[in-house]
């Protein structure tokens, strides 16, 4: 993109990663699940979610937003559904325990649910649902997120980008990942987009008032997708995340970036795993989705006019 | 609309609809879950999967489609899941057993998924989320549907409409209800505006060259919403559906209105309820279910210039 490119080395750069929040305190264990989410987003090519965020988890490690040190309580409430407590660490380190509770919970169950309740921001959600589903299992994670998206019908936000999350096991490929915000684009995007200088996609953006804008500094609000659709995709993520776990919901979630780097965000995430073994033969599953795979890339030509979104 | 309207009692509406499908000998049981379902989407104002259907269904009993006397069989395959095979019969019926196998796995275990095979088209997946709402569950449903949706840099179609449907219970008001295709508009609703001379919401429908176009006639593809993501929202919901029920997916399956009427559809669907009380106290989660309602109205000034898509 704008950027001037430099490779660096993965595993060095999660490494560093980790250098960093040992240097803040942060405990061995959890480092290591931030540093590979961080890694792992940004070798998917999800800069906005990469390594990019350190600086911000650093600060909200050192001002008190993220427990570096958290007891996270895991309560089996029936044979395929919990409650994790994350402690006001970091979410991706209560994300993975949440989807390997979850998968255990599958395994024994065919599904298994888990609600995750005083979290922070845990990333780009693909990499849970693709740890689930590198283990033969179907992966959904949800997360909601701080009032930064358009209520159809309205000048103003109510949700956030509350994103869905999905991966399923594939026969002689990678997983098929999607993870999406139910924004047209995401906020950290935008905030990427405004780093760059660069225009945002037309149609993705609204300013203060709830009028369109391509200009990433003045956009204060991002559109859902499909309008409504978009926008009750959205509810059903607040609701899964927000509601189920008696966290905060729209605009009472605190900010990511506007409010002091002290303040708790008491975020709730949903995470389910589907044993496709509990439906289906595991090789016979993976193999028509290969099928799948293979005929929707002959269908579609590639061209990417908008896929660098 | 442009129909000129006549007011019919939904009871009588529903008698006449049972004597219709006893006509053709659709069982009892069957016959009077599929005179609910019509006689309820219609009384939601959701007309295009409402009683506007009864011919078609008909027609299809008669020539062989659908099976009017089926024997369901469920098979619990783990303590949360299972598998329903329809037996070629009305999706009605069947969506109704797998949504109540579903909660009855979810009362011990938590959540509790079913996938539907050998099935039929079920209308609106609404009917089945609300049941689920009104006993205290979340409802989640999904259905895949015959290629009608441009797949998103291509100038055809692979997916169908493939809908999502979540309704969620709320103190002092009807459940919470998302019930959308992941088209821009459904496919039955361009075939209600096509019958009723009216042209397409803007930016909604493609002809069969993949040129967009508002008119209902010519228009032979649907937009997804948000492009590439409604694309892959439709995808999941074709993998929930097809690939994990052992169904046929994307272009392989029967149309609804272009094969023979006695050619079976080979239709998956799948069904999920989660029990809010393994997670919160049912009454706590209403009660923020209802103050989150009430602050999203307040939020968003009444006004409806797309509502009625």
């Amino acid at each position: 993109m704008a950027d001037k490119a430099e490779r660096i080395d993965a595993a060095a750069l999660e490494r560093f990663l980790l250098r960093a929040l040992r240097a803040v305190k942060v405990r061995a264990d959890v480092a290591r699940d931030v540093a590979e989410a961080l890694v792992g987003a940004s070798l998917r090519g999800v800069d906005s979610h990469g390594v990019r965020l350190l600086p911000h988890y650093l600060a909200a490690v050192e001002h008190g937003r993220i427990n570096p040190d958290p007891a996270f309580r895991f309560r089996r409430t029936r044979p395929a559904a919990g409650i994790l407590d994350a402690d006001h660490s970091f979410g991706h380190a209560a994300g993975v325990a949440a989807m390997r509770q979850a998968m255990r919970l599958a395994q024994t169950c065919g599904v298994g649910a888990v609600s995750v309740r005083n979290s922070t921001h845990c990333g780009a959600m693909a990499h849970y649902t693709l740890a689930a589903a590198e283990k033969g299992f179907i992966g959904l994670a949800f997360t909601h997120a701080d009032s930064l998206v358009n209520s159809f019908g309205s000048t103003r936000a109510f949700l956030g980008t509350n994103p869905i999350a999905v991966a399923v096991p594939c026969a002689g490929e990678e997983p098929f990942c999607f993870d999406a915000a139910t924004s047209l684009i995401t906020w950290n995007k935008l905030l990427l987009l405004r780093r760059r200088g660069q225009s945002l996609p037309p149609g993705c953006g609204l300013d203060g008032r709830g009028r369109p804008t391509d200009d990433p500094v003045r956009a204060t609000q991002l559109f859902p997708i499909g309008g409504y659709k978009g926008f009750g995709l959205g509810l059903i993520v607040d609701i899964l995340c927000g509601v189920l776990s008696g966290m905060p919901t729209g605009r009472d979630i605190p900010s990511m970036y506007k409010t002091p780097m002290n303040q708790k965000r008491f975020l709730g995430q949903y995470y389910m795993a589907v044993d496709v073994a509990a439906f289906r033969p595991l090789p016979a599953f993976r193999r028509d989705m290969k099928r799948l795979m293979d005929r929707i890339r002959r269908a579609i030509p590639r061209k990417s006019s908008r896929a660098s979104w």
